[in-house]
């Protein structure tokens, strides 16, 4: 089994999913649609997904002489049976040929795909998170032709940001568009430039892809405006609306030591290799006003950040069960103690006992995560009253860094771990287990670095905030703890969670109080980290007092050893990973500038 | 340059290598000596060894249908280079053909060559354990003959103990030795089995490669002892003396996720592939007294696992170089707040150098561990009083579970932050990082995982030895930490490394005063890690109390940047890494059961 279902069942109830359903919103699903939406992920990642898993890590995407990027059969094949299934259409609305599920449900099933196989699945997120952003901000007639196709599953989509000198620092980017005209998609736009690092950039999957595109638009003078104000948004499909083929080249595909089933292109426009219309320069149609692409961008970029945080924790799930299932079989030694009879399976040796344990609360922690940020995005859109809304809008703000980063780095850690599980074969290549070592290392970089992502904690969500999102959250976590009486079993994690709480307190005063940025901002990652450590700590709290709960009431759809389980692991992480965040705050706490004040002829 | 020299002179002050040369061992070498060393290493590594680093790792070590392994022709011609300079001799007696160097110059040396290409030298720490286990304890006739040929660097050497069901539970081996006769080279035997994960256990690099094989030997009766006390060493060469092939096939190769220049292979002997003197069986001979295999391979394994760790620390500090040498270079972005003007090289930015920082406290962190542990070896054998001797050896073998440990898990953190500070450049082949990020994730695993090294130094070093050797390491460190005076600018290091040593003593206490060995054991990871942190610590201080003093006498040796980014990368460890240590602890202080108490089905 890829997944575990019951871990799904719990957190659907952890999560309120009956209550979710009842929006007006999900009027025609009820609970038995999502168990049959679960139901099909879990055969489609098992079926369709798993058994290629390793082909496409030994087969990369091939560039041929006309330019064209072919994958395995096996990838399109199993794109398309995702495609199929409806995944693609399952959070449009219907007058879009949406299905109107919960994100929550959509995560989920996407997330089971991933633990299925990380990179066919990968295009789903990419396409859907394209033609989500064209939904927002496109008008009808763009909608109708450019998202309701990869709503559809019939074209594929990308984002195209970077550039070669332009990764993080997207203010400078040198693509340009000049405007041609006026047509029914809109204003018609011909773009020339270089972008690097396009996922599914091209591939024969589909016959048409469509790019969105950050470009600068020149004023008549020729004087293009500097930073970031300067970046509108457009779509560039690979074949346009009339059949003709788009000024868009492929200059050559990225290798990459894992993730590889989607091809990585750097890609040129309007260098003249079509010529649509007769001249060079690739054809593109401004979405929404000028200026407005970054905002416009970012709004996908942070659905696409819980995506990949949705991988990490989907990695380290898998990986935990491949290493439980190996050290529930291989066996090697003895009981301490115990010189002579049959050797014992690696299970009952306490440290890979630990390992596992370990992994679980990485995995199950990260993914508490990121479907509590997938209910937030639904809260974010259909609560009842505009205070929900807003209130759900400003946490899922202040966690997407957290989203994003703690289960793509930690997922690292975990798959660290399983492998370590299976020693000497781990590190084989007889074991799909060194290929999700690989294939993860990408997701603390793609879509904002770790660095990035602490900056955007201390700057936007903190600083600029006025701490006031940061607040409302320590009063959700305060509440929590309250609900563990005197005496209980849980009151030694309360304990460590409100520990945790306090000492990130004291750190977002000294940040807030900061008179400087940039002495603020050199603290992003170890503060980054600690908050994540703080967020998962919290949520592990919030799912073990549900599960003594429900052992309390004996509720028969889960049994005991799961409930227990589960207890164990928020308990270990309380133990042993919990207080860790105080160290990673030390820096911060005691004012220090050992990092910023070093010089650079010391290194 | 492949490495910073000076590094290694700031070590060797440290560790006084003009004391350790004006030993009577050494008589013939002087530091002039010791620099032509180091050079000869550099240009080696550099021109060498560091060209063809990526060439093996996309073409594999290939085994033809005669059953033969080949490697590429770049990594041959490497390691017959090394031999030809002199490596292979470095620390054995002239008498043998060696050169008498102390080990702390080998080490050094064969460090040097790792951070070039830690494939092709890795042919040199096989053959040199070997060849040093021979010289240890096996006759006049056999170090002529198989011992000899290794120092000269004409035949290459493997040890081979894990069998496919016995990796870390030797006592499990199936390999069987019976007895043949006796001739020139002692008792000779007929030898069966098959053995697994062994390094360069064929290649064509030379014609010869002497096997050193654990197996039983039966009773006349049959009867074959359990557990470890059965195991007896024999030495199998691939070609016997008298030119015929032994009875020794290479099964298959195992495929790695990296560090792909070594054969990594599965042998059987005994399948009758050669027929030596008409029948089948591979010939081998007996190394010193029936059932002594395993303290003789110890001896080998204890000096392979400070190569290891070795491995761990150079490819860390490569790691550190490369990305540093990339976050000069590569602009991304201005400094905060600045809007406009030219981007900035990376290196300006806080984040990236944390991440630097916390590489180089790592890497040479562990550089200091295993060169600490280098110059013990020397002291075991060479200091003057029969005291000093055994206070080495013990102080060795207490710290040897570290030496191993340490710089394998850190150097895949450190490589971790050097592969992030690339960003998607890191995950891309185009980039030398990434491959040394696979190449190390072996370090934790071979020559004892570190799971089975916190058992090593909880039952072993801890435990049976009731505490001793800590408790004269604790003198030594506190020895250090005294000399720190008040008001100096390391006291604040000071405080941190006697408050981790008053910690760790504690946590002792409770190890030694458990009754149950299973309860005591069940923290051997943890502490280990704490411990590793406890020993860098203090290792840091050390020389940050060196840097200091030499910035004080304005020593000409060495740069004022040079020394103040010692004693920056020294208040970083103690700020931001030791002080993780206590987490580690808690569970030992609190006697925690929660891991060994969990029931399986929970899992």
């Amino acid at each position: 089994m890829i997944v575990d279902k019951r871990d799904f069942e719990f957190l659907f109830q952890w999560l309120d999913m009956d209550g979710l359903l009842s929006r007006q919103r999900f009027a025609s699903h009820d609970r038995e649609v999502v168990n049959a939406v679960i139901e099909l992920a879990t055969r489609l990642g098992e079926n369709d997904l798993a058994p290629h898993l390793r082909a496409w890590d030994s087969s990369e995407p091939q560039l041929d002489l006309d330019g064209n990027v072919t994958v395995l059969p096996s990838v399109a094949g199993g794109v398309r049976k995702i495609a199929e299934a409806g995944i693609f259409a399952m959070v449009f609305d219907e007058t879009h040929g949406g299905l109107q599920l919960p994100h929550l449900v959509y995560v989920s099933a996407l997330g089971i795909l991933m633990a299925g196989n990380l990179g066919t699945a990968s295009f789903t997120l990419l396409t859907v998170g394209n033609a989500r952003l064209l939904a927002n901000y496109a008008s009808p007639a763009q909608i109708a032709t450019f998202a309701e196709p990869q709503i559809a599953g019939v074209a594929m989509g990308t984002m195209r940001l970077s550039e070669p000198h332009a990764g993080s620092s997207l203010g400078d980017i040198l693509a340009r568009a000049v405007l041609e005209g006026e047509d029914r998609y809109g204003a018609r736009y011909r773009l020339t430039g270089s972008k690097m690092w396009i996922s599914a950039g091209d591939h024969d999957v589909t016959d048409n892809i469509v790019h969105l595109v950050l470009a600068k638009v020149p004023a008549p003078d020729g004087h293009v405006a500097q930073g970031t104000r300067g970046i509108s948004l457009f779509i560039v499909p690979k074949i346009l609306p009339d059949g003709t083929i788009n000024d868009v080249a492929v200059a050559g595909l990225n290798h990459k030591m894992g993730y590889r089933a989607l091809p990585n292109c750097a890609l040129n426009f309007g260098e003249g290799k079509s010529m649509p219309g007769g001249e060079a320069g690739a054809i593109g149609w401004r979405v929404g006003e000028v200026g407005q692409g970054l905002p416009q961008m970012f709004q996908m970029m942070n659905e696409a950040r819980i995506s990949v945080g949705l991988a990490g924790a989907m990695l380290a799930n898998r990986g935990y069960q491949m290493s439980r299932d190996y050290a529930l079989e291989r066996t090697q030694g003895r009981r301490i103690g115990a010189a002579v009879g049959a050797q014992v399976p690696i299970i009952e040796h306490a440290d890979v006992r630990r390992m596992l344990l370990a992994q679980k609360a990485i995995g199950q922690g990260a993914l508490a995560l990121v479907l509590f940020s997938a209910r937030l995005l639904d809260d974010e859109k259909t609560a009842t009253t505009a205070e929900d809304r807003a209130a759900a809008a400003s946490l899922l703000a202040l966690l997407t860094p957290a989203t994003k980063t703690w289960p793509s780095e930690w997922a690292q850690h975990s798959l660290h771990l399983a492998l370590q599980v299976y020693g000497g074969a781990g590190y084989s290549q007889d074991f799909e287990i060194e290929q999700l070592y690989r294939d993860n290392r990408l997701n603390p970089i793609h879509e904002g670095t770790t660095g990035i992502q602490g900056l955007d904690l201390i700057s936007r969500k903190l600083r600029r905030d006025g701490g006031i999102a940061f607040a409302a959250l320590a009063e959700r976590i305060r509440a929590t703890i309250a609900k563990v009486g005197v005496g209980s079993s849980l009151s030694a994690v309360a304990l460590a969670v409100g520990d945790a709480l306090s000492e990130f307190e004291q750190a977002v005063a000294i940040l807030l109080a900061e008179a400087e940025d940039a002495v603020a901002l050199a603290h992003g990652s170890p503060v980054l980290a600690a908050f994540g450590h703080l967020v998962v700590g919290w949520l592990w709290l919030d799912q073990a007092i549900l599960a003594e709960a429900l052992l309390a009431i004996q509720d028969r759809r889960f049994d005991t050893a799961f409930l227990n389980g589960r207890i164990r692991a928020c308990r270990y992480f309380a133990e042993a990973e919990l207080p860790q965040m105080k160290t990673w705050l030390v820096p911060v706490l005691a004012r220090s500038d050992l990092i910023f004040a070093a010089p650079i002829d010391e290194f």
